[in-house]
């Protein structure tokens, strides 16, 4: 384990879109993922306005409490983008003319197969001292200044996520090696993904030691997840290092009674582990959705390679596509209601026979707000499987409104698909 | 219109999970959206871990900035939860044993159908001066201080985003009105939704004036959209001045080129338009996807209501599920391709007479990393539709990477469904 300090970084997000709630962060989010991999520490995320004085205001708190600062956001061609002038005006540095630059936005915009000139704006005009990047996905180039008195390192990239993350990736954390190379360290995480039990219940009955005991090795924190909680474990060291203390880990849960609860000890997205699975046994799947509205099938999709073993589904929102195209019996239906084991069931065998695939799961529920009954609240639902041997349902409650509620109904259809191809 | 300064907001998120990129942030996200609802400016938004000294810092950078300081994170009972203690030390406060808080601990304990008492947990001890909130949807009580001296309110909350977003509606907002009644101002934008122009070609080819000609109603920005640029113009005022100055903008972008390719003026997401506009007309829809893999359907069934017109839909993402179940020719796949408006066509037309419904949109395209050709590269999609009275299909290219794709997509096949219906 070293004792350096790790690298920290500060990221600013430039723009009124964000925090006018009419787009989603997706580079702040992005990047922390991506530090984290890369053993940084991300120290602080700001949100801010187009405006110079409050750009001043977070740069000058980020440079203090960082070694590096990332920016996203308002180095466009409009006249709310104001990032260029102020980072300037901040170092103190003139804005001129730069033939270098002009060049780099020239290849920026041959990779589009179009055609830059002196005319079409002012990328070309940059501060004194400073360093213009490629921008990989974009055509504004990125603007990135190392001061040598300080150490410390800032570079202003696009808002666009696609654009942003291939300009840090590619060309900033170039610079970071480049500057910082000797403080480049691995962090490490152990992740205990629990599911059936509420978290009060792990710390102060099942396991009431249990916090301080992982503490020895390193800082914990407990997170709900979508189907349960998940127990965090980071620390810094080397590869050996982290696999002898993930083992340690592994074996000082498997003697308490939580090790029954535990679906996983590491980080994957359970869609993920189910793909991973599925091509593993070469094995075909698909889902039969109903209140989940296609959002199972979703996720799977998001993942390149699913092609190879997902078959498809059917969104049976209507309870005549589950007749009709599902063949679950009318009889079934009245009986016992669309939400129910019975229904379940024949949904995930009705739909393993239509797409010929070897497991089929399938989710019928109450996302509410409206549907609930007593016997039936807002948060119910049954999930169906049939594979070649066998076939059956299980019923849950989970709380949350209706998004959160298909997310959680959603994973949990995974992670018994998850179980079914084991 | 008001010449008041409006009520700014800043927010801090409290936890390491973000700034670790183990979760995403939710809360952020909302309170961004309703702030802006509500007419109150979000400043800023800081993301920091659970650290004392960090907190320090970002509460007092905050309450300089801010009339209000809203925290989510860090006031559960377990020993990473910092938020209580550096609030009391902040502003100077001991922390002491209280019974109007004891009191309610133990109804937000009741509204989950549990017991508490003094030893569960510490939720009892509280930062003199300091006024407990309830937590309508969780355990952890809010926390909340009014500086008389500064007039400034601060309020701390559950990270947990259902318990976060529930608090701050019924219980921080009222306080927010208590203290600031008479500042609260309404915040307008009016919406110009454009799709088939890039950004670059709008400002400086087809309208060079229009950035301008727009500042005149208020401050302009220009956001890249799935499947287009939205340009945004907000300004405050009420109902009334709202309605005219949207009229104003209309009329001003009719005289433009830009106006045929404005699909709305106005915020309503796409997938609210296509419900609405179906219980309007009272039709039945569903959708059958390959690449977007069941997000179009998950789109529209995330909205409450879905089920009155929403039949379902098939994610015919194997070939064989296009020519089992949607009857795609087998012919048509081997001569053109599954990705082709013939190919989209008949899969639009194969899901209506399955689903028995009045109106189907097929996408079937390449998300990407692999699968693109020379003649139809990443990005390219075909969108058919199928009504009572004719069917088709339209070829599209999008940018960006398979999740972006996916959701670009998707969009686009709202779109089309939306003018189907219509």
């Amino acid at each position: 384990m070293s004792v350096n300090q790790p690298l920290c970084v500060s990221m600013i997000v430039i723009g009124d879109e964000i925090l006018n709630g009419r787009t989603t962060d997706l580079n702040g989010t992005w990047l922390s993922k991506f530090l984290f991999k890369k053993g940084l520490q991300l120290k602080s995320l700001r949100f801010i306005r187009d405006d110079s004085e409050e750009i001043n205001a977070a740069l000058s708190a980020s440079m203090l409490e960082s070694d590096i600062v990332i920016t996203s956001g308002g180095i466009g061609p409009t006249l709310d983008d104001k990032t260029k002038n102020t980072l300037a005006s901040y170092f103190g540095k003139k804005i001129v003319e730069n033939n270098d630059v002009a060049k780099i936005v020239t290849e920026n915009y041959i990779r589009f197969g179009r055609t830059w000139t002196k005319e079409s704006n002012h990328y070309h005009f940059f501060p004194e001292d400073f360093l213009a990047t490629a921008n990989p996905k974009g055509l504004a180039p990125g603007i990135t200044y190392y001061s040598p008195e300080t150490n410390k390192l800032i570079m202003a990239g696009p808002g666009v996520p696609r654009e942003f993350t291939e300009i840090v990736e590619v060309e900033f954390f170039a610079l970071i090696k480049k500057y910082f190379q000797s403080r480049l360290l691995e962090n490490y995480q152990t992740v205990i993904r629990t599911t059936g039990v509420p978290e009060e219940k792990i710390f102060f009955e099942l396991c009431p030691t249990l916090w301080s005991d992982l503490e020895v090795f390193g800082k914990v924190s407990s997170l709900p997840h979508t189907i349960g909680i998940d127990i965090v474990v980071s620390y810094n060291g080397d590869e050996k290092f982290h696999l002898e203390t993930q083992k340690k880990i592994k074996d000082l849960i498997t003697s308490t009674p939580l090790s029954t609860q535990v679906w996983q000890y590491g980080n994957t997205p359970i869609n993920e582990l189910v793909l991973k699975k599925a091509l593993e046994k070469k094995c075909t799947f698909g889902f039969a959705e109903s209140c989940t509205g296609g959002l199972t099938s979703s996720k799977i999709t998001d993942l390149s390679g699913s092609s190879a073993v997902f078959h498809g589904g059917v969104i049976s929102y209507d309870n005549s596509v589950k007749e009709n195209v599902l063949k679950v019996k009318n009889e079934t239906l009245k009986k016992v209601g669309a939400v129910s084991v019975e229904v379940a069931e024949e949904m995930a065998v009705g739909l393993r026979e239509l797409l010929k695939c070897d497991y089929a799961v399938s989710i019928t529920g109450i996302a509410g707000p409206t549907g609930g009954t007593p016997e039936k609240p807002k948060g119910t639902v049954a999930i169906g499987f049939a594979g070649p041997k066998s076939s059956g349902a299980k019923l849950f409650h989970f709380p949350g409104d209706r998004i959160r509620l298909k997310d959680r109904f959603s994973d949990m259809a995974l992670l018994i698909m998850l179980e079914l191809i084991e």
